[in-house]
């Protein structure tokens, strides 16, 4: 059969060459101590404020499970860069160490570690393109569609995106960072049930065109599916909303909604709402599609058009605007010293962390402090403990947790950070104690 | 255990949800007749003069295994939408019709179809969301990395960006794009495995910062791995090339290479030339990573940098320029009868087409004219049967005969294509039969 997708046990080997070869050199060296790596980005994307931390939690589970079968060992082998020894190990992976992370829908911003694993530094080094991969895509989705749901303003935003995303994981696993983020339906059948989101859609041009008559297709359609949503815009789309009222009438039939996919999409709902309304039909939704982004749905909710619900696919599903992140899974210590990279512009700071995020009075975010794992602070710690001795001590993350918290922290931006345009950056700032380690390392690193 | 990807069992519900309401409402109604379904994209990428077809021999492929299980089918019946006696049907489905495809590899152009079906409407409709979805993906991935590989003019360009790319599956898939493409190897393990491309990579900064001493850590690394790479860009770049030099002549390690991942490459690579070739380490050779697209690699090229290979990451693998392209699957035939959607903007062309490809004398590509499907031309026409009655009638698309045809292609480009940006439109012209089909149509369209 076809290969779609690797086999579960195959899990191990999706990984840089570098991390196995890295891995074998430490292990060969009985250079083992324990390690400490921070994964976090240093910028966001342009007119971004914030990314929406997603993926982590699952990712330290899938983590507590990794294994090197038998069968992918031997596949390792025919590489010829491996010692039968150091094979030996890796077919006896565990992994034995600690991982924190931030809970899966906080808000997250330049420098804070989503992620944090404390293990033997091979143990730490080989997850490494692993959890970038994994956090990376539902990291971005999650933040990307955070922006749409945002600007919908309450109203409904739909994932349409399957076509145009980047395979079919990612418009499967995708929609787990759009439950997070806010979305309330899916296109995607497998992962409505997988994600537990409701399944939704309508019909395509298609379907008219090959029925030939549009009357003809929405009268069978909203027999066959009560309440369903019709498509208006495949030839004349006020006329088909003349149509649509005709046939509520005449026919009886029952429609929930109408979709306009194409066209000057504000014009024509204030128009259709207009048609339906005054035929008494106000009770019939007008839904819209057709490359909407942030910016299209925030215009088109500042124009005061009557959308009962927005469906987006290619730029909430591609991430046209900035389809990366850039994070970095840094070593931060090694063997108790603090351990950097000296890299103009791109700062490191030493050892573990925790990010100590402020609220004021009103319950608004104030702005976060990132400090040693040792210092305490009043406000709330993001990074907890969800990995320990190898093992989950929290269980696999909920999505509608996760939702909630984001939902709540969106609503705690401070105004100059809630819309599409961020117009100052959210303030987060080291502790003392870090920038002293930093600069103390960086003196010994020079000497 | 924790999912990372669906059962293979479950490919038939990654799907968009209106896919099987239109196919049950098709059912009901007995409307069944044989359409022709067009897999196209209407414009290019700014900048683009091509795009690589790549996924949709594969793709059909899984269409002639596609299946609806039993358990798949009961999660369907959850949604309430569908009769029992259309899920009978679709326990029972088989794909019965005919897909042509253009070879994998091939350099395509607006409106000329990549891939066409023709069967029955039901069975046509529901291969939508995952033709669109699989093609969607390896189309983008190899028409980006074949401007990366052809700017980096004979040069061995890597793999390097799984940790950006969306997800395991595009980073495992993408490289068979890759390897159509003329990708020369991939630091990706289980693909380099599982597509026979060679597995490649070095070292991590974080190795140099764990061991401390990057002498030492080049010393243990190079004994370990004779003609590795040595990453000389965590503290000082020259001042580390100046160590590999004193460590080849000191302890007689064999380096095969040295990569430079940050700074100014160029300048960086050229002073690391001279001091290698003074040093008499000439066959050492030189490869830079770190942020690069096709722009950057040609800009190196041009500056005559002496690099000896690219490794390319995120720029390539998020393809960070035009994350998805504009292809559309649209109904042009429905029982022997032209269909299209009236789209300003946005022509179709009625029924079954052709491609041909015209090359001039010296075997240069001369324009390509989109017919009918029982039009003669002379030239090489694209479109050739992959799937007959539902099973291949060709074996599975070979990754080796997809390089080979897309570097011949490419290599057949006019000057004002080859380079980065286009300077006119590759000549794309439709019979004059089409264009007649296509006004008698819209004109019966507007009665």
């Amino acid at each position: 059969m076809t290969a779609i997708w690797p086999d579960r046990d195959a899990l191990c080997l999706l990984t840089d060459l570098y991390e196995l070869t890295m891995a074998q050199a430490y292990w060969r060296q009985q250079r083992n101590d324990e390690a400490i790596f921070s994964l976090f980005f240093r910028v966001l994307p342009e007119q971004r404020q914030y990314a929406v931390a997603c993926g982590q939690e699952y990712a330290a589970h899938l983590v507590s499970e990794l294994r090197f079968p038998a069968e992918q060992v031997a596949r390792l082998a025919e590489l010829k860069q491996f010692q039968p020894e150091f094979l030996d190990w890796l077919a006896g992976f565990r992994f034995t160490g600690e991982i924190r992370t931030v809970p899966e829908g906080t808000l997250v911003f330049p420098h804070e570690p989503v992620l944090e694993v404390r293990a033997p530094v091979i143990q730490g080094q080989l997850l490494e393109s692993l959890l970038m991969n994994y956090i990376n895509l539902e990291t971005l989705l999650a933040s990307k569609a955070s922006r749409v749901v945002d600007a919908a303003g309450g109203r409904p935003v739909m994932d349409f995106g399957m076509r145009r995303m980047h395979g079919l994981e990612a418009a499967w696993r995708g929609v787990r960072a759009y439950r997070v983020a806010g979305i309330s339906g899916t296109s995607n059948v497998l992962a409505s049930r997988d994600f537990d989101l409701p399944a939704q859609g309508t019909m395509a041009h298609s379907y008219i065109q090959a029925v030939g008559d549009e009357r003809q297709a929405f009268l069978e359609y909203a027999r066959l599916y009560p309440g369903t949503t019709l498509l208006v815009d495949t030839y004349d789309t006020l006329a088909a909303v003349d149509k649509v009222i005709g046939l509520v009438r005449e026919e009886g039939i029952e429609v929930g909604a109408i979709r306009i996919d194409s066209g000057d999409l504000g014009a024509l709902a204030k128009a259709a709402r207009r048609r339906l309304d005054d035929a008494g039909l106000s009770g019939i939704r007008i839904v819209v599609s057709g490359g909407l982004d942030e910016w299209k749905v925030a215009k088109l909710v500042a124009d005061g058009a009557p959308m009962d619900g927005f469906g987006v696919g290619t730029e909430m599903g591609s991430v046209a605007d900035a389809p990366s992140l850039d994070f970095a899974y840094k070593l931060t210590e090694y063997g108790g010293e603090p351990r950097l990279k000296n890299a103009p512009g791109k700062p490191v700071y030493p050892g573990a962390k925790q990010v100590w995020r402020h609220h004021d009075a009103s319950g608004m975010l104030a702005g976060d402090e990132i400090t040693g794992i040792d210092e305490a602070r009043d406000g709330e710690p993001l990074l907890r403990e969800v990995i320990r001795d190898g093992r989950p001590v929290l269980p696999s993350p909920d999505p509608d947790q996760a939702r909630e918290r984001l939902s709540r922290e969106r609503q705690s931006l401070p105004t100059a950070l809630r819309g599409l345009t961020p117009h100052a950056p959210y303030p987060v700032r080291f502790s003392e104690s870090l920038e002293t380690l930093r600069r103390d390392t960086l003196a010994r690193l020079a000497e």
